[in-house]
């Protein structure tokens, strides 16, 4: 899941409204044909279990798949190998990964207010992603509490030699009502900046509170950055109920934890997007990329972040195959690599297209975890909207009506692509559970609800097919940033 | 939380009724002193913010209570200094308690059908208390997938050096409609007898699916139970998703496990329960006992179970003492030691009445969670039902106006005394939601709402109050088993 802002409409909204933002009623009559052949499409995304299958497989078999792992190897052999099957035209396409390694986590209260002679309180925590090492036998020092970097810069003075806790929150609120993009890049400014200011100020440790759900003591990971030439620290995030909880004791004095943290970041590894091509009729060359990403966290078995993404962009792949269609241009499926923690698999593409990149006609990412289709999020030119009525049309049998226009990155893999202007696209996803579940143990395959997932299916199929086959490449959309 | 089932009436339905069973208008014209008093009484209890101090420093300061741990003496000390500061008549009552140590807990699968090479899964669970543990390397063996005990009866001849798994289901529905006890007590048999029955097989190690809520990777500890003579294996309880997941592997050919489990059982530690004494004005060597048990799982911080419980029935005596108010009978605050594993604490004090059964008048436990009061579960005779009226009248700002006939035990710790016929209570309790949380380390003060938790001491304090005060005690209940 990327970390910008996302807009999501909420299914109550719109189950109350027949669409929100553009919709496709009326305008833009489609092609009989074209309408049609659109409908078949989402008949038969709906109705093929090839997808759950092949999710079933990458979670239950192989599970976690951090980039480097044996895991992450295993899942772009069996999506490789999946497409090989359906005929696509395959290419491992060469990217070097970042490896890092999560070790022994554990924390402990050893110091605090009201704490009877011998007690200490085991906490709940995991390390994030590029965190460094405590030493084997741990660290042990006060924990010194901020709510944002403006409670950090106040108490800069007291950072050093201490462990920095970020007491910021998710707000559910926010994520009930359509904006849980929103809500996670706020919280998630503390995870990825946090412990990177927190080492600029000297201190020994940074913990953040775990981003999302905050019920049921889950950690939740995630990337952090580091500053270049910076050493990184120890840092790690909080279950909710831990990091609440030392907010209350620090309320009353001062509290002191042993932490112990063992990751590694290891030699880059050897690594590949999963690129597979079902080549078009008339103009072969040009692409309509449809895409997810094959790595995942390593806690959980990534169903949601995100083998709901790239299974579904392979299913679209396998609806084209089953229904023997082919589009104008080739559709372009990418199971990414990296997306999680470093996302050398989009560079490596970007790259590798960079000096064709008119041949890019569009590209779609689906990363806002398993709910329903709501419609689709456009980042084209405003002109470019009503064009897309018939892809609205298609999917209203599946009331994913919605076309939201957005302004800037959809997707974190086909950024790059999108800051040299090639139109993005995104389904548009129900997320208002998707943090529940984001980055934890609990990302697992009973939070996929199958009919959710082919909605996500049909509205990337009807999209990908749509735009492949239409007369021109939609405008280019000019960079604002 | 006792095992055995409860009925109880969930929020939603109140809300639509006025009341369920019998219900307190009308009848049974109260005495407008004592209707003023009890109404005192209320708005006292919803009042006091001392139960939540004191509830708070029994979870953050001091946390996980199993019996024989330093945090369970620690909660002896709490709870005896907190009755004394308020004036009460403390007794330390010494109970030998079992003494069982959670070790490591790891297991992963080895082996399954389309298990990529070098490939595990690793699994979450938690050890069942009683179980023994593995070599400290570990075991390996092949998993066994049964249903109930009639499918582990169906293989007995294939059980034998197996990983037996109970894949027995919460039946959530079932708690959503207002009986969350018999959800628990049904799928419950599985873990206090599943293991026992599959050691008598011949099984290496047993697993139950956990019980309770099943969408955060959260195992679901508890006791199991051994027969007499027999030699305990190491059992546990998997986190439903991955319980979910062996049984999805195993359709498909052989799943195997290694497992590593390293509890102990110490020796018997020496601990207590604490008895507070509110003397009575008239009657002081009759007693009517409000309780909760002191002891809580180990993995997390035990606030709603029973930390609730036990803080509520103390809130009952600071109440009286807050209003100077005596009834004619002695309420008798009782927290219990070991009601998790063993009811060491229930027997020693059963024992020391036994030849007094007479002076105990009536028994109110809680221990259902941290959900609102509806009113009250009374196990008396039908007779004594209207008795009761004034109760219900009392609480009925609260909407706490059910009275809920029970037959048999409604508390673990006061069972002895009603099976001696002593009238038994307990706050009827929501419990939609209690399962969530229930034996988990998410088990922490943040799922305590304070008016849901002031409802439940305010029940029992006008149940107690209004029962010390009675002219006569109700009459014995039969014993019917």
């Amino acid at each position: 899941m990327r970390r910008t802002i996302v807009a999501a409409i909420t299914g109550a909204t719109v189950l109350t409204a027949s669409c929100i933002g553009i919709c496709g009623a009326g305008e833009g009559q489609t092609d009989p044909a074209m309408r049609e052949t659109l409908s078949r499409i989402r008949v038969a995304a709906i109705n093929s279990d090839w997808a759950w299958r092949e999710l079933a497989r990458l979670t239950d078999e192989i599970g976690p798949r951090l980039s480097g792992s044996p895991g992450h190897a295993a899942a772009i052999t069996q999506v490789a190998d999946a497409m090989r099957a359906l005929g696509a035209r395959v290419t491992l396409q060469p990217a070097k990964v970042q490896h890092w390694v999560r070790g022994e986590e554990r924390a402990e209260l050893v110091r605090y207010p009201g704490r009877p002679d011998g007690l200490t309180q085991r906490l709940h925590l995991t390390a994030l992603g590029g965190s460094s090492a405590t030493p084997p036998s741990g660290l042990e020092a006060p924990v010194i509490v901020v709510r944002n970097f403006d409670e950090l810069k106040a108490h800069a003075a007291d950072v050093r030699g201490k462990i920095v806790l970020f007491d910021s929150h998710f707000d559910q609120h926010l994520a009930d009502n359509g904006h849980a993009g929103e809500a996670y890049g706020q919280a998630g400014e503390y995870r990825f900046r946090g412990p990177s200011e927190a080492a600029a100020l000297g201190a020994a440790a940074a913990l953040v509170r775990s981003i999302g759900g905050a019920d049921f003591r889950l950690p939740h990971t995630g990337l952090t950055r580091w500053k270049e030439h910076q050493s990184p620290i120890p840092a790690g995030a909080l279950a909710a109920e831990d990091a609440d909880m030392i907010v209350r004791l620090a309320a009353a004095g001062q509290v002191s934890m042993k932490l112990v943290l063992t990751p590694q970041t290891l030699p880059d590894a050897d690594s590949a997007n999963v690129i597979a091509d079902w080549p078009g009729t008339d103009l072969p060359d040009e692409y309509i990329v449809v895409s997810g990403h094959l790595d995942s966290w390593d806690l959980g078995t990534g169903a949601t972040d995100d083998g709901v993404g790239v299974i579904g962009a392979a299913g679209v792949i396998q609806v084209l195959q089953q229904l023997n269609l082919h589009a104008r241009r080739t559709i372009r499926f990418i199971g990414w690599t990296n997306e999680e923690n470093g996302s050398r698999g989009a560079k490596a593409y970007f790259d590798s297209v960079s000096a064709k990149l008119n041949a890019q006609c569009a590209a779609i990412e689906s990363d806002d975890g398993a709910g329903r289709s709501l419609g689709i999020v456009a980042a084209v030119t405003k002109d470019s909207l009503p064009t897309l009525h018939p892809v609205a049309d298609a999917l209203s049998p599946l009331g994913a009506t919605v076309i939201e226009p957005r302004e800037g990155e959809v997707g974190a893999d086909i950024e790059p692509l999108q800051t040299a202007g090639v139109p993005g696209f995104a389904p548009l996803v129900d997320s208002r559970h998707y943090f529940d579940y984001h980055h934890t143990a609990a990302d697992t395959l009973d939070k996929v609800d199958r009919a959710n997932f082919y909605s996500q299916i049909a509205t990337m199929a009807v999209l990908a097919f749509y735009l492949a086959d239409l007369p021109d490449c939609l405008p280019r959309v000019p960079v604002t940033r």
